[in-house]
């Protein structure tokens, strides 16, 4: 972070027409947003938004409501157009890029063994740092992938301890029993693979998908482009970073608590408040650029406004 | 509202390419916002956003942590579109109108009796209702007004009760001193105007910038203009409207939980969660006007996306 220009931004912020605190988490936001661009009054005209789709072997297992075939028929949805993430992303003036990842070749189901041999997971996080545009001012990274919650889960678990229990939700909508069978796979999965630390748990618990967004988290670090991260699935890849380096997702804030149950939790480990608390559990990115027109409004705010001086108005 | 409009959109909603519910907070708002428009997949458009101006002879009292000219100074400053609710309608894509309500004459110190007479406040109330534009598809509307939290705090004491230490807050930013003061002054002013009911409390207690926020909301009422409320002000404002008719808050959301320590009890007293929690405490709409490109992103995703039949998605 470039603490000259975050310095000039707090100090800005204290002269704006306002009282102090007044607008509460967008002053923080916009001097968060200021320090990373090394710019104290700077603007934000050309957010990204990529979502990255996977397969997952681990759907053998019966982790999904839904069936693998879904997770290509939404990348066609999302070539044409049809689905949240377009429209969330047109809200938020934010372009879109999507990338399926080998949607044929599946990750192997982790309850066997890794999900991904390190050329693939290379391949994957490859994709990501590729897929960041280098005059992105903003960026938001999303995923598709039938099974996913169930690798994220198996992530967080590795990552943070506890008991499989503690990090299975509904995903799309299991059933009490499909729950119960989550954290089995979940269990399964954390104890085939076990003594894995940092990337080496992403590349045996995740799916390219999620190495992806780790990979482009990673890059727009490189270039100084702050993040909103997403939900669980999104968190738990980006968390896979900051375990293998502490500090690198302090580029990025949380967009939103997802519904998804144990988001919460892999947040607070993360150290980051959520954005937004919509109850939204999609995925696609769908909660993070909600939270684009939040930092927008906010950068707007700081940007924008006039000082007292400026005004002619009395600061109190 | 509309219920054949509501009931289309919630079928509609039902058929969109995501898992059931998972766009949260999000369906609700787009399946409300259709059935007050009348129209299951509606546009936001033209969204108004209008500020209204007043100042309060309360302020003699000592209550606020500004001197009452800031009410004008900020009025300038809003025409000059150098405050935050300039930067925020424009982030929104919302026109802005700013109306000062007789800042030349104060509002009479409730603590002595009422704080307008009945030709003033039904001028005040005139002057909102007269405010909002027939084509506007949304409104928010906010406030300036020196001294107005303790409006607001007395109109919330006197309608729900409790103690007049349960409704007011740090304002603009007075000390403990100044709270204990705005205490004294909102529990004398209930005592000088008791026995009050629905739009005698918005007379008695308020202020014309409240009224104004009032007689605006219930003609939005009258065009199904769905209203995102503000903060504690505007909150306080409108309850006036439901403790005369209930039910005449129906077609407004919360926009957000402010920061003032008793907004979050209105709130709950009006039945409505709010959207967002950002912890600002401004007024002047600012909390809506963020929460308008939340409403928009969620009417954008219900009326654009595809539905599983459209798209060739398996739908689980």
């Amino acid at each position: 972070i470039d603490q000259k220009a975050q310095g000039e931004a707090e100090e800005r912020n204290g002269q704006l027409t306002k009282p102090p605190g007044a607008l509460g988490r967008l002053e923080d936001m916009a001097i968060w947003y200021a320090g990373w661009r090394g710019n104290p009054r700077p603007e934000i005209n050309a957010p990204q938004v990529i979502v990255f789709a996977g397969n997952h072997g681990v759907t053998a297992q019966g982790v999904s409501a839904f069936p693998a075939e879904v997770t290509e028929q939404m990348v066609l949805n999302f070539q044409h157009g049809g689905a949240a993430i377009n429209q969330l992303s047109k809200a938020a003036g934010a372009s879109l890029d999507v990338h399926a990842l080998s949607l044929d070749t599946p990750t192997a189901d982790f309850t066997q063994g890794p999900a991904m041999s390190e050329e693939e997971v290379v391949v994957a996080l490859a994709t990501g740092w590729d897929a960041v545009d280098e005059k992105a001012d903003l960026l938001v990274v999303g995923e598709m992938g039938i099974g996913n919650t169930t690798s994220a889960a198996a992530i967080a678990h590795a990552l943070f301890g506890g008991a499989a229990e503690d990090w299975v939700g509904r995903g799309t909508g299991v059933d009490d029993a499909g729950l119960a069978n989550k954290a089995r796979v979940v269990r399964e999965g954390v104890a085939a693979n076990s003594g894995k630390e940092g990337l080496e748990v992403l590349r045996c618990l995740g799916g390219r998908e999620l190495a992806a967004m780790a990979g482009a988290i990673a890059r727009a670090r490189s270039l100084r482009i702050p993040v909103i991260l997403d939900g669980f699935i999104c968190s738990a890849a980006a968390a896979t970073l900051e375990a293998a380096v502490p500090g690198a997702l302090d580029h990025a804030i949380a967009g939103h608590a997802s519904a998804e149950a144990a988001h919460g939790a892999v947040l607070e480990k993360l150290g980051k408040a959520p954005v937004l608390q919509l109850n939204m559990r999609l995925g696609e990115a769908s909660g993070a650029a909600v939270a684009i027109n939040v930092l927008k409004a906010a950068v707007a705010c700081h940007s924008g406004m006039a000082t007292f001086a400026e005004a002619g108005v009395s600061d109190g």
